[in-house]
């Protein structure tokens, strides 16, 4: 199932996505169920937002690809323990906002990602549990400053700014994650492509780690990283990630 | 005025402290405005809950004293620019509630601080206006796994457990952070002492540098740094930590 969120004749509601039109809810199915309004609204009449905005946070798993089958078979399995970052729920935005390019900094890089979204209240699960907590998968645009990284030696600042995770176009509750493939291009050109292969961890060891740490909530995002490079965009680019069975997620760069 | 959160029969509700009572209002004023319900309990007979629960983020400033006016006196009052981490806010918990050693740490620190609490969207502010942004302040403690943060080499996992930020008791709305005095203790024992005379930045300074990142929502805590060291804590300790004018935080720890 695809669930949309989106505005329409200036009021904000979840959907479920059926072909070209959606079947409008009465309420955040996260939390109120799947419950039919009775009206149905074309695709194309709507304008789509982020599926979800996080309550509490939004975790980036760093570093959790192998480069290539060659440095996979060296680690054999064996990648050491998940490392991630954390960004603000200031940082999402929908379908075709704008990843704004603050004045601060001249070299913002783009990388698109698979993002699991949280489902319910998570906290020290275990990798075989994991699974139940996810209520399913949409599409993320991981945007960095670069040159702000670098000089703070630590991607906080880098990767917080307002605009700098889009997230969309659907989410998809019965995504299967193994048959994960991704491409992301700037103005059609291609400059990232990778497929779950690839993934230091799975997705349940991605979840059961961070909650060992601290609770997820109904939500909450995790951004399971990008296989291959980052590019840098400017202002007038246009950025798209897809995720074959979830959508394409497309966003314009503007300078601040 | 001072602002608590508070259970009380089973229910959860904001209040003004009026001497050893509180003043019971209809909603939490930072949404509803100062409208009493007509109620007054005494102060002894509530659990005071931490005051505010960010709906975005805890923004920690970080080396943000200088170590002494000798410091002080060469780096001329050009501290550079400001650092800042992020907690998750579900790492906040309120007076009296423990601080829960996580198994994956054997060396948790404790640092009191004064913490801002934000009123209203911000973004981009001035400094000449940032402090019309400002709700009030609060007491904060900042926890730190600080053998995490030396393998992770940053200090996110470090600073993101459940229970690393312990608020309380209460909000000040009319407290002058320039009259500072702060003092931290482990079972009495004193081991940090600060004022405001060392901090290198303004609150007004750190506002506006934080809104030039991402937009601060109402609820959006900014803890202000550290004087002076920290100090680790073992299971069974109690902390205090108090600035004059707003009150005392105290947590117990606890091994998980």
């Amino acid at each position: 199932m695809k669930i949309a969120r989106f505005s329409h004749e200036g009021r904000i509601s979840f959907g479920i996505v059926d072909d070209d039109e959606i079947v409008v809810l009465k309420g955040d199915p996260m939390f109120a169920g799947y419950d039919p309004s009775g009206e149905r609204v074309a695709l194309r009449d709507v304008k789509l937002l982020a599926p979800v905005i996080p309550r509490s946070k939004i975790v980036g798993m760093a570093w959790s690809y192998f480069a290539d089958a060659a440095e996979q078979s060296t680690a054999a399995r064996s990648p050491g323990e998940p490392r991630f970052f954390l960004k603000p729920n200031t940082c999402v935005v929908g379908p075709g906002d704008p990843i704004t390019v603050p004045v601060s900094t001249d070299n913002v890089h783009v990388e698109g990602e698979l993002a699991i979204v949280i489902g319910k209240i998570t906290r020290n699960v275990s990798v075989d549990a994991a699974e139940d907590s996810i209520w399913g998968y949409t599409v993320a645009n991981d945007v960095t400053a670069r040159d702000l990284q670098e000089r703070d030696g630590d991607l906080t600042r880098a990767k917080s700014f307002d605009s700098f995770c889009p997230l969309g176009p659907v989410i998809d509750t019965e995504y299967d994650w193994t048959a994960l493939t991704i491409e992301s291009r700037i103005n059609g050109e291609v400059f990232q492509k990778g497929n779950a292969t690839l993934l230091k961890y799975t997705v349940a060891e991605m979840i059961s780690f961070v909650s060992s740490v601290f609770t997820l909530l109904p939500g909450d995002v995790i951004l399971t990283g990008a296989p291959d490079r980052s590019a840098s965009v400017v202002h007038g680019d246009a950025v798209q990630v897809e995720i074959a069975g979830i959508g394409v997620l497309t966003n314009p760069v503007r300078r601040a």
